[in-house]
């Protein structure tokens, strides 16, 4: 009986973002998705669309993204039962989850700056911790990999700004974490990288509140579906020529 | 009845690091200087130090470097009697407290992160909070200035590394602030300021674990006092040329 | 009668390396091929061997990589009379030629300085003039692009280190002239991008001179096919999410 | 009879910017000033000024910054009468002279790139030889240096933008020229630091197309003096904590 891939994802919104992409994406190519967000129909939506059009995914939902959940999350999935035959090998992980904020500092809450780095640090500390866990029972595959460990990064990984100090803190932190796992866990066949995505991305949200201009250009935003394409690019990297960091924008952006 | 500079600095350790060495050199250029740490004995000790030497210094302890702490520690200054004549104006506050934590990531655990951030982070928001509003309140000095802000911050600030997961997340973090604090509120004339140290620091601390030919060799580790005479240069730089960050390391450190 | 992409590199080498490597996919994905170099020997044996295999490839041979002779060699491309039928539309660039040199500083001669500056930066500016040019001539095709520009860099591009300082000049001027072209060029729909290659690639010149336990284990050496799938991944991103620079490193690299 | 400091700038335009104020400065401080430019007037009047002022200065004439020309003024420097009595000894040398250049890629000439890194660069290489070869014939003094090579850089040297690909390419190289050097020769307590001056400085130059609000107003733009102030803070560091590099920008740039 045959082991099926399995690529787990955490931070699907309401399903028209970057993590939903994946999924669907990762589906397509033969994984087993689990997908993790704090809305359960969100989830239930996705993974029904998904395993309506072929593929196998169920939803995870979460109270919060506190360490401790976010960890033992891990534990659920492991337990689930599939409905197709054959055991699941954790191949590909992805940390899409995050918690924006834009205000002036003075504006910025003792609770603010609490989420933001529960949110896109502890949480991904935790996430990554389950990860890095079920991939070191992996073998090393064709490509040379035990697993692949994925971070949506922002513009605020690599830059603060005048109304980014909560959100830059948190997404700067992230990415020294995935800078730290990628140069730890490189030497075991365990690829980390981390995207920095520098532009908007149409989704449902986006698009309420952009202008049609914006909306219609594709040359403006980014598409949730080519940064999954970026992303399943640098799962299959062999171990020849792996990439921690990538920048993804549109054609157009200003930079 | 004139006014007096008051310098704070939060984070002096045993009282033979940075934020000592600091305090000594800012009060003989005549400020004030209000000590934050958590341990008292270091405190009274330094400010006691400092008082004999005609400085004038109190220590204000802190239990813990939560949020509301750390900022509640703003009005305990505000509304302390100094012993010498006349008003104080906070001109210059540094935020050298940390956490350091250096270990495989499979090791660090939930407390380890949370530790770091809230040290790293959390507090360093408080912090500059308290600071940048006791700076609204001055006038532009004769360099240009209401205030200086200025973070002490690591190598771990630029670059993650295989044992420094937890701790470069903290300190990129604490980064992103002071980079988005320096583009918001540099505009009214308040300076902030971060100095990414990249070498050892010959400390009580090092000094007992470090070997002779490291704690004798002034090319190969930071003296504190060097450091502190950064912070004042940064501190006396003019409105016409600030500087954001600054790197200092031995003259034999390899990097 | 149709038009064929038209994929133009410089700095093939002895054949062995990343620019013969990009050269042979691109001709496989159906590329005609242009091959820029010094060595007239090696370009001839590199289009023998791809158009054995069922591609189109030329040669054109260049005296020197001056401004001058790079820039002309467009020229002789766009004159080129190739086998098949149908005209050539230049769609993707790679400026893969460089010049290394590894010395103590005050070893480094006038002439280590100039070559160094010559082939990785005035040369550079000479191709990516060519190249710019004949992707305005295009048509925006399907995936949003007029052309690519791919850059092959090196750590040396974003550190300079002791024995670096002649090629880490050349490097970083190089990244410049990169992140420039894919600033300006964006807007019109030309893709810029610099690949950071980050370790030794496996080639007849490194197998030379490496041991047997690096040449033996991909772990350790980057392949130059690896690197050409990633050239080739690049191209193919489509319009909402370019990437201008990504890293490449064996899986086992210490950085 | 005693050995006098000796201090050399090259690049002080019309002696109203960044290399003139750094020259008037260290002459304050009881250095010997070398003045390296190609405008002989521009030379002499400096000189005249500073020598007026109960300085001690001289001008070093070039035909141009190639290599040759640059690395044989240390010659001439070296071979020097000075008015006062005892031998010199350089310990400051400053690398000020550039080219900047402002254009879209497709204006920018084969001249104009050859212009950007001869003078940005290879002139930098034979200028840093010139000083290096000097100072190591020095004693490391009582900061524990040999002496300071201080490097005046840009924006432009750390972000590549639309019009600036052939002036980041030299201030790029530049750089890396400083961080290379850095490391090689710190190691031999030879100081080497890196000035990143973001905004544009008051100079008579600036001054006749900027207007008036500009001009007269100090948070808006650099002032030669403060840059040349923050150049003897370097100096005067001690080789416990030497800074490589430091921004400067005024304090209402944004950035």
């Amino acid at each position: 009986m045959s082991t099926r891939p399995l690529f787990v994802v955490a931070g699907i919104g309401n399903g028209s973002g970057t993590g939903a992409a994946a999924a669907r994406l990762f589906a397509q190519k033969g994984y087993r998705v689990a997908l993790i967000a704090r809305n359960a129909d969100s989830l239930n939506r996705l993974a029904g669309e998904i395993n309506s059009a072929g593929g196998e995914a169920a939803g995870f939902p979460i109270s919060d993204y506190s360490y401790g959940a976010t960890l033992s999350v891990f534990d659920n999935i492991a337990a689930h039962k599939w409905s197709s035959a054959g055991s699941s090998s954790l191949r590909v992980a992805l940390w899409n989850a995050g918690s924006g904020v834009w205000k002036p500092f003075l504006d910025v809450t003792e609770k603010d700056v609490e989420t933001s780095l529960q949110t896109n640090v502890t949480a991904a500390f935790a996430f990554s911790r389950g990860a890095v866990l079920a991939f070191k029972q992996n073998d090393i595959d064709e490509r040379g990999k035990r697993g692949t460990l994925l971070f949506t990064g922002a513009t605020a990984a690599i830059r603060g700004n005048v109304t980014t100090s909560a959100f830059a803190a948190g997404k700067f932190g992230l990415r020294a974490l995935s800078q730290s796992l990628a140069k730890e866990f490189g030497k075991e066949n365990i690829h980390v990288t981390h995207a920095i995505i520098d532009g908007g991305i149409l989704t449902d949200r986006s698009s309420s509140y952009r202008d049609e201009a914006w909306i219609n250009n594709p040359d403006l935003r980014l598409d949730a579906n080519s940064i999954a394409k970026s992303y399943l690019y640098l799962v299959e990297q062999d171990r020849s020529a792996w990439t921690w960091e990538l920048d993804l924008r549109p054609a157009h952006e200003k930079w």
